[in-house]
């Protein structure tokens, strides 16, 4: 790919960090500018050397960029593209790394206008449960998933330089609809982190709470790392995909629903199936990713 | 601690072999006796020195042991404790390893009878989604609680054996009642296995079960570990414990449902307080456990 001679980084958290310092690394970036809030963080991200300075949503920041990254929790969405629309260059390209599509492909088509041919919406599959430009590294990307979920207005020359940007990342380049992406997601991503919060926050509650978690053990504990994530990314993202979520929340329910019925029956023979269909699919899923 | 001579291992599988490598590991114990229902695991026991010799629910094997460990699935407890019975060494002291207490206890009531002073119920808090004699090692209890759940007719002596045992192996002893046990360990353990379960199983039903799992992460693949348990294992607590795990799954059917009318309402504030709630939580107890 042709090296990226400006890099504007709009949240340098996690995502927005680990891109800058996996561009960085695989030398295809010459300087990374970036733009967040907290004044705390974005000094840790210029002591971290993640980016080279600091910048703002103006046209000194954008105007001459060649690729800008939207890594800020989903609910400040609309107020970055608006900020940004009226400042960006003519060949600024602007990718997105939201865990929601839809909502973003929306917004995206209300705030940016005329930049729409150059924005190609993009969610990389990968990340952990912590925050901030402490918690980024180069390697966050190396062998995981980025799904791009392109607009018919696209520009050619958009798509492939932020595929080219991601697969210098180390990742693989998927391509799916906008709904299609927010579904699976509801299902393998967004399910899971609800669960793992409401089981904490049970824990949590029970007149004895300390008592529980003094016995809680690894299986717990694996179980609700996804519950240390961002409170603040997580509630934008279930609000944003809310529809396939509820979906998934309420499939889910009435599973459990079923767990209830043969517990109350003591149908042995049925939580059996249940379980070991459930082991035998994840074991067959962990051998085809290669764990 | 006296050493113990002959140590008689009911179901040589990753606790109860892990436990006769701890031990050995620790020179605690001079011969180890295996008994177990798997030809294949029992010969891998073998080969891998967790045991000295393969045994049965004879005379030959528990009438001079000093200590024997049930390790096997809950669901078996039964007749595995109406065959060592008749059988059991004057002297011989029995410990188990159940995940479930009050039904343990209920059941060496009716099943040990004389033997009962000398049987110490156990539960360690330990073990991975792995299972068999191939997943035993030795490292398993260290820094692990251990819960017993001693009967006002256990003699002393008894009791001080099995917890000097698991001290060898590295592991704390706490003491409980069996029913304080069982609905604590219903809210942190058995509850997550259920969820867990339940997750990929809704997953692997999906008509798109297999492009879902394409998309899946670290975050799904933590959170699902424990649905790799060993299903019968599962399925025996499950209904050993069925009361406690219906309480504990109904309050979070109760806590669900409470999600879904945040998302509906789309109710930003009580989502984040719930979610940073759970991960201030969650944090503060990994603090506690210095993780």
């Amino acid at each position: 790919m042709e090296r990226i001679e400006k890099l504007v980084i709009v949240g340098v958290g996690l995502i927005g960090g680990s891109f800058a310092l996996a561009l960085k690394g695989a030398g295809a970036v010459s300087r990374v500018i970036g733009v967040g809030r907290g004044a705390r963080n974005m000094r840790r991200a210029l002591e971290l050397k993640i980016i080279d300075a600091a910048g703002a949503l103006d046209a000194a920041t954008l105007g001459d960029a060649d690729l800008a990254l939207l890594a800020a929790p989903v609910g400040q969405m609309r107020s970055i593209m608006r900020s940004m629309a009226p400042v960006l260059g003519a060949r600024t390209v602007v990718t997105d790394a939201g865990s929601t599509k839809q909502d973003v492909v929306d917004l995206a088509r209300r705030e940016l206008k005329g930049a729409l041919p150059r924005f190609i919406p993009g969610h990389p599959i990968a990340g952990t449960e912590k925050s901030g430009a402490d918690a980024a590294f180069a390697g966050l990307y190396r062998g995981h998933r980025v799904v791009l979920t392109p607009l018919k207005e696209n520009a050619p020359g958009a798509v492939a330089l932020v595929r080219a940007a991601w697969q210098q990342c180390g990742a693989s380049i998927f391509e799916m609809q906008p709904k299609e992406h927010d579904v699976a997601l509801a299902s393998v991503s967004h399910l899971p982190h609800v669960l793992a919060y409401a089981l904490v926050d049970q824990v949590a509650r029970h007149k004895n709470a300390k008592q529980l978690f003094s016995y809680a053990a690894g299986g717990f504990r694996d179980f609700t790392r996804i519950a240390s994530s961002h409170p603040e990314m997580w509630r934008d993202i279930c609000l944003a995909n809310r529809k396939a979520l509820l979906a998934e929340l309420d499939r889910y329910g009435g599973k459990l629903d079923a767990v209830r019925r043969m517990l109350e029956r003591g149908d042995a023979k049925a939580l059996a199936a249940l379980f070991s269909g459930a082991r035998d699919a994840r074991n067959r899923w962990l051998k085809e990713i290669g764990k």
